[in-house]
């Protein structure tokens, strides 16, 4: 007998959003030389494509005020994509100022009406509006584009958020050029039935053409159970942050990102595939926890990789 | 579509384990009214079976010194079963003095020979052999009798534990009379494929007169991930611990059990039954997070439940 009833690939990507999702929602002020030097340390693991920075407004996520130093100073080995996130178009042109310094572009929107709202202060029709132009202006630049639908499995505010929905905006999205869906599970109410209707519905409905991306948070503990659904549904890529850093600025609380260690750890325990070196992966976690000083969410940073003593 | 590729049972049984396996592990000593007030409380979650204490030698296990006065104190309703563990027939005997204030007994060996050693200084043998009169001795009391089979998913000093060499020891203490045999994946070594290959194998091995448990540790995030994959092979019983409490005594530093409250808000976001109020339980672990006077690794206890607004 192998494998699970529906079986996991052979192999997933993984993009590392800790130096964005992360350091943006930690209360303490990061110097840029330590985000730089974090950074610089995860793209010598073995991942292949890192968010490292957004481009927003310096008031309203002071974190990330240092976007253009960051993205200046730090120094990936070939074959790591960057990416940074832009709200609106002002954000994608701040980062087009040292357009040669990054490969991808994220944009978000909530599918959610009050998340978006309270999140970026636009109707979503307004955020698509300005969505549309934003991911024109970033493939003209020859920049490839993930789209986030914020809010994809459940919202704070409205509760339950109708897939339809859900789909007809990530296939505007796609008709506008985004070549990447990520389906934000933002403040970690998916649960794994959820999770593989969800992505075995989506793939039918956007075809082979969109790279269809979970990205979930631990919440409530379900963020890897989650990617097991979603895997056994054919999802093949998956974001996740070192150190279980993150959260979402509203509501306040919401807590972080599933940990790329853990969920390394697990991939590779089940024989799927990443790229990544799980003992250095841990070390970007510790040093991360050494610059914020404090204990992370992770686990496998405490526990450390599966020890099989050389038996299997 | 609906549910997963291998749907879930409609509902499972859950024994909170966090009184005997979570308070043995705390550095702290905790008093025997805090232990009773909490354990009295965990009685009224709805949840049908606890773990309250266990009859080991108090110079071994100072935390469970108490083990008599807990079981004369707690206050349990009607429908729920209180089991204790023991390791040996001299702890079986100081329970059976207060034979009418239980109705279950644990029982537990390492399937690693290794650990069994360094957990109970005995082989493996010798401790199917005194299990066997053991077991015996408490069906004689009419008692339901559970057999944990340690390390079952992987050993921290040994590595791979052979399936063949567990399933011979849960036949064995099945043939001596145990109902319940749980499978410990005692240093969360577990991973979602091996995991569904073990009950679908057990399972068969083992007929449907033994209840089969599974009882995971989250060590290194993946403990809810386990649980997806287990139900998928048609296992309906879990033990965990509320607060995500627990760990092992060897080696140092294993870290705590699947915690109950993200146990329960995954099955119940999934549509599987317990019989356990949600917000109740998370009120538990919060009494224990009170006495204990630290942060616990459960998510849920943080979060609080998923809030659908009313609309699901």
């Amino acid at each position: 007998m192998h494998g699970l009833p529906s079986a996991p690939p052979s192999s997933v990507d993984i993009r590392e959003v800790g130096p964005r999702d992360g350091f943006q929602n930690e209360p303490e002020t990061i110097a840029t030389a330590d985000k730089v030097a974090l950074i610089d340390r995860l793209a010598r693991t073995g991942v292949r494509r890192i968010e490292v920075t957004s481009f927003v407004r310096p008031d309203v996520v002071p974190q990330l005020a240092d976007a253009r130093e960051v993205l200046k100073a730090i120094d990936v080995p070939a074959g790591v994509s960057r990416s940074v996130l832009v709200p609106n178009m002002r954000g994608l042109e701040s980062a087009l100022a040292l357009r040669d310094r990054f490969e991808e572009v994220g944009v978000f929107l909530s599918a959610s009406e009050t998340h978006n709202g309270r999140n970026v202060n636009r109707t979503t029709d307004e955020s698509l509006r300005e969505l549309d132009a934003v991911i024109a202006r970033a493939r003209d630049e020859g920049l490839r584009v993930e789209a986030v639908i914020a809010t994809s499995f459940g919202c704070p505010y409205e509760g339950v958020v109708d897939r339809h929905r859900v789909l007809t905006i990530a296939r505007r999205l796609t008709d506008a050029g985004a070549g990447e869906i990520g389906f934000g599970d933002t403040t970690g109410m998916a649960n794994p039935v959820q999770v593989y209707e969800h992505f075995k519905v989506a793939a039918a409905a956007l075809g082979d053409g969109v790279q269809l991306t979970a990205h979930f948070h631990n919440t409530r503990g379900q963020g890897l159970a989650n990617v097991l659904a979603a895997m056994q549904a054919g999802c093949t890529s998956y974001e996740s942050s070192f150190g279980e850093l993150g959260g979402c600025p509203v509501p306040a609380g919401a807590t972080g990102n599933i940990a790329s260690e853990d969920l390394v750890s697990m991939l590779h325990e089940m024989g799927v595939h990443t790229a990544i070196n799980l003992p250095a992966l841990i070390d970007a976690a510790a040093a991360a926890r050494a610059v914020l000083g404090r204990p992370l969410g992770s686990h496998t940073l405490v526990a450390g990789p599966v020890d099989w003593k050389g038996r299997r």
